[in-house]
C-alpha cells in the first residue's frame, strides 16, 4: 500500500472519529445532580483567596457558572454531567485574563516594528487604519484574534477598537468573554465621524448588549491627550447613567506625561482626577509614567490598571512601577496590547516577562514571583477589569472560564513548582482544552467555536488589500 | 463503530504510516549529481553578509554540508538526492545556536526559583547537585536537554558542566552539534576532585572528541573567582597547546565585578587580559558588567560574547550593554544558561526578549531590530563560538544545519515581514523539521534519534530522586 493512499484512509477515518460525540465513554446516566458539564482529574490551580491547590479534582459545572468543586471522587459521586472533560494528567486553571487589546489589529502584524513610536504610528499604522478600517476587516481580525487567544488559553479579554458592535458579535458567536470598549476619539474615525456620533453608537452598543452572559460593553475614550476634558466628562456621565465600563490609555510615554504638564499644568491622572474623571469603573491600561501622588489616586478611586509589559518594551515606552502598585494594593492585571506592538496574543509570554522584567529592572529576583505573575492574568485581572465576583479564579458562584494545560511536554518536565511550571516553563501551545461559561470552546486543541482554514484564508485576503493599499499611497507620510 | 474502537485502528493504522519511508513521492531516479539530501521549496533565510532571501528555494546536502543554494526548479534540475524534504509553506532558517547553557540542570528546572542568587545557589542549586550529579543524571539530563532543543530548532549549543565526555556521547549519539566544556574548579566536584584530576579528565575528554563532526570539546574554567591565577593560566595553556576553546562565565553580577577589584585590584576582564587569560578561542558567558575599556580589551583580543537576557533578569544579573557591544564590533551571541534560571531552552524566546530587552533599557525601539535578534540566534552566535566558517548561515560549504519552521500558525498570520514573523511571532512550537549535519534528526515534529517516551520516563524517577535527596538533608543549607 502507498504511503499516500495509506494516509487519505487514514484521514477519512479521523474525519469519522472526530464526528463522533466527544464527551467520555462512561455514558450511562449516574445517580446525583444533573449538571451540564463535570471537569475530573487533573490539578486544579483554584487562585482562591488560599490559593489552594487540588489534586486529582472534580468541577461541577451547571448554566455557565461553577456549582461545585472538590475532589474527582467527591464530584463524580455528586453530579451526573451531560458533559464529561477528562482532565487526568493536566492541570487546570482560571482562564487567562486579557487586560488590554486591540484585537483586530492582528492583521497589522508585523507590519512595522523597530522604529520610533510617531514614525511607527503615523507613517504605518494610523495610514493602514485610516485605509483598511471597515467592519468586514474588524470582522475578520476579531475572529483571527479570538481563534489565537482561545488556542492560548485567553478566556476574557478587555477591547478597544472600532465597530465594537461587530467584535461583539464575533466574540459572542465564538463564545468568548470580552469587555469591548467603543472607541471615543476627537477626529473622524472609521465607523464615526464625529463625536456625537460615536456617542450615539456607544448608547446603542451598550444598551444591546449589556446583561449578556458574556459581554461587557464599554465607552472607550481613547486617551487624556485625543479627547477633549468636556467629552471625557460627558463619557464619565454615560458610564455614570448606564453602569457601564471606562476603557482608556493614561501615562504611557513620558513625553505624554510632560506634554500634560505643559498643556494643563497636570500630569495625566493628577488632571483626569480634578475633571472628576475616575472611579472604579475605569480601567486604565499602561499607566506607566504615574507620580507616587497619582498612584495613591488610582487606589483611593478603585481604578483598575493594566501593565503591558512586552508593548512597553517593543515600544521603549518604559517600565510600569508594577511593584510599587502591588505594594499600594492597587487593582492591576495584565495585557498583550494590540498584536502590532507585540506581537502574539500570548499571555503566557506576558506572565513570563512581567515576572522577569521586574527583577532586573528593580535588581531584587524576589520581585514578582511565579504565583504573583499568574495572579496578574486571573484574580487581579478580574480585580482590574472590576469582574472579581464573575471570574479569575475557580470558585463556587462564579463563572466556568477552565483551562487544561498540558504538564508534560518536554519544556515543563519535570515540575517541582505548579505556579513555577505554569509561569517560566509553560507556553500557549500547551493549553489542549478550553472551557468559556461553561462551554467547550476548544478540546483537545481542536477550535469548536470558529473555522481556523476561513480565518487563515481571510487573513491572507486582507494582507493583499493591506499591503496595496500602503503601496498605493503617494508617500508612506 | 464505537469510538474507542476507531480511534484503535486509526491509531494501527497511523503506525503503519510512520513505518514507511519519509521521503517523499518523487522515488524514481532523477538527472543530476547525486547527494544526500535535498530541501525544496520554502523561504530560505540564509543569513549570508547579504541577508539574502530566496523565495520558493532549493538546498543540495552531501556529506554533512550544504553543496548548492538556489531556486527550487534549479535545485531539483541539477541534483538527485537520496532524500527529499519538502519545504514548501515553510521557512528555512539556519539552525538555532544556542551559545551559553548547562544541559542537566533541565533536571533542576523549578526547583527554585524567585530567590535571591545566594540563597538560590547554595540553598538550592548546589546542594541539589552535590547530593545528584552523577553520569546517570547528566546522561538523562542531557537527552531531556537534547529533545527539547530539538524541538526548538536548536541546533548548535554550548555547554559547561560535568561528566562532559558522557555530555558529548548522548549528543553526538541525537546527532547534535555540540561546543562541550568540561568544568574546571577550585573545589571538589561531582566528576573530579582536585584541578589535577580536571586537567587530566580534559586531556583525555578533547583528545577522544577532536576532530569530530560535532563535537568541539572545550576546556570550561568556571570563573575568575571560582578558579585560581596559576589554574587560569594552566587552562590556557591547556587551549594554546591543543587548540581548544576555553568556556567561561565572567562579570555576570554587580558584585564579581566589585569583588575583584578588592581582590585583585582590577575589574574581571582587565585581571584576565593581565594574566594572558583571554584570547580568540575563549568563549564568555554573560559580561553583564563590563567597563567600555573591557570592551575593548575583548575586541581586541576577539573573545566571543554570549548574552543570556532571559537569565539574566530572572536572577537580577543586570542588563550586559549589547547595543554598545554590536556597535564596537564586538562578537556577541545569545544563549539560555541552565534552564534552573530561565525556565526553557527556547532560543525563540531570547530573540524576542533580546530585541525586547535593550529597546526599553536604552528608550530606543529601534535598537536591536527583528533582523539583529534572529543574526544574534545564527550568524552572530556562530561567531562568538568561533565557528563562523561551519554554521550560522546557510551558504555553500557550511555545515548543513537547517531548521524548518511552520509560516501559518494563527500567531505568526498575518506576515509582512519575514525577520518580524520570526522573532516577534513564532515559538518554539512552530520548529517542524530540523536537519544537523546533512541528517533529519526531527520530521514534521516527530523526533527521530531520541525516545521521548523513555526521556518523560527518566525524568519522572530523577525528580523522585532529586526530591528524595533534598528532604532527607539535615538543614537546606
Amino acid at each position: 500500500m502507498s504511503k499516500r493512499l495509506l494516509s487519505v484512509l487514514i484521514l477519512i477515518a479521523m474525519i469519522l472519529n472526530a464526528s463522533l460525540p466527544t464527551t467520555s465513554a462512561e455514558q450511562r446516566p449516574t445517580a446525583g445532580e444533573r449538571v451540564d458539564l463535570v471537569v475530573l482529574g487533573g490539578s486544579i490551580v483554584t487562585m482562591n483567596a488560599r490559593r489552594q491547590l487540588i489534586e486529582d479534582g472534580g468541577i461541577a459545572v451547571k448554566g455557565g457558572r461553577i456549582v461545585a468543586i472538590g475532589s474527582h471522587a467527591d464530584i463524580a459521586g455528586r453530579y451526573a454531567g451531560r458533559q464529561i472533560v477528562d482532565a487526568s494528567g493536566k492541570t487546570i486553571i482560571p482562564g487567562l485574563i486579557n487586560g488590554h487589546t486591540h484585537i483586530p489589529m492582528v492583521l497589522f502584524r508585523g507590519l512595522a516594528d523597530d522604529l520610533d513610536l510617531q514614525d511607527w504610528l503615523t507613517k504605518y499604522i494610523f495610514p493602514a487604519e485610516a485605509k483598511n478600517v471597515t467592519e468586514d476587516f474588524v470582522r475578520a481580525g476579531t475572529r483571527l484574534g479570538l481563534a489565537e487567544m482561545i488556542r492560548g488559553g485567553t478566556t476574557t479579554y478587555c477591547d478597544m477598537y472600532y465597530f465594537e458592535d461587530a467584535i461583539a458579535d464575533e466574540t459572542a458567536k465564538a463564545g468568548v468573554r470580552g469587555v469591548l470598549g467603543e472607541t471615543v476619539i476627537d477626529f473622524p474615525v472609521a465607523d464615526n465621524k464625529t463625536n456625537a456620533e460615536a456617542m450615539a453608537y456607544v448608547e446603542r452598543f451598550v444598551k444591546k448588549w449589556q446583561g449578556h452572559d458574556l459581554i461587557v460593553p464599554a465607552i472607550a475614550p481613547h486617551a487624556p491627550y485625543t479627547v477633549s476634558e468636556e467629552h471625557l466628562k460627558a463619557a464619565r456621565a454615560f458610564s455614570d447613567r448606564t453602569g457601564s465600563p471606562i476603557v482608556t490609555h493614561i501615562s504611557e510615554t513620558k513625553r505624554e506625561v510632560d506634554d500634560s504638564i505643559k498643556a494643563r499644568g497636570a500630569s495625566p491622572i493628577e488632571y483626569l482626577a480634578r475633571i472628576g474623571f475616575l472611579n472604579d469603573r475605569v480601567i486604565a491600561a499602561h499607566v506607566v509614567w504615574p507620580t507616587p501622588n497619582e498612584l495613591s489616586i488610582l487606589k483611593r478611586l478603585g481604578v483598575g490598571v493594566i501593565h503591558n509589559p512586552q508593548s512597553n518594551m517593543k515600544l521603549a515606552a518604559g517600565v510600569a512601577p508594577v511593584p510599587q502598585m502591588l505594594r499600594d494594593g492597587l487593582l492591576v492585571g495584565l495585557g498583550t496590547d494590540g498584536a502590532a506592538s507585540n506581537n502574539d496574543l500570548s499571555m503566557w509570554e506576558e506572565m513570563d516577562t512581567a515576572a522577569k522584567l521586574h527583577k532586573v529592572f528593580s535588581g531584587d529576583p524576589k520581585i514578582i514571583s511565579a504565583q504573583e505573575a499568574l495572579e496578574l492574568a486571573t484574580i487581579r485581572g478580574a480585580q482590574a477589569l472590576h469582574l472579581e465576583k464573575e471570574i479569575g479564579s475557580i470558585e463556587t458562584g462564579k463563572r466556568a472560564d477552565l483551562v487544561l494545560v498540558e504538564r508534560s511536554e518536554l519544556n515543563q518536565i519535570p515540575s517541582y513548582n505548579i505556579y513555577s511550571d505554569l509561569v517560566y516553563a509553560s507556553k500557549a501551545s500547551g493549553v489542549q482544552t478550553v472551557i468559556i461559561n461553561g462551554r467547550i470552546v476548544m478540546q483537545d486543541r481542536r477550535l469548536l467555536t470558529l473555522d481556523e482554514a476561513a480565518i487563515r484564508a481571510s487573513a491572507r485576503i486582507f494582507r493583499e488589500r493591506i499591503l496595496k493599499s500602503l503601496s498605493s499611497s503617494p508617500s508612506a507620510n
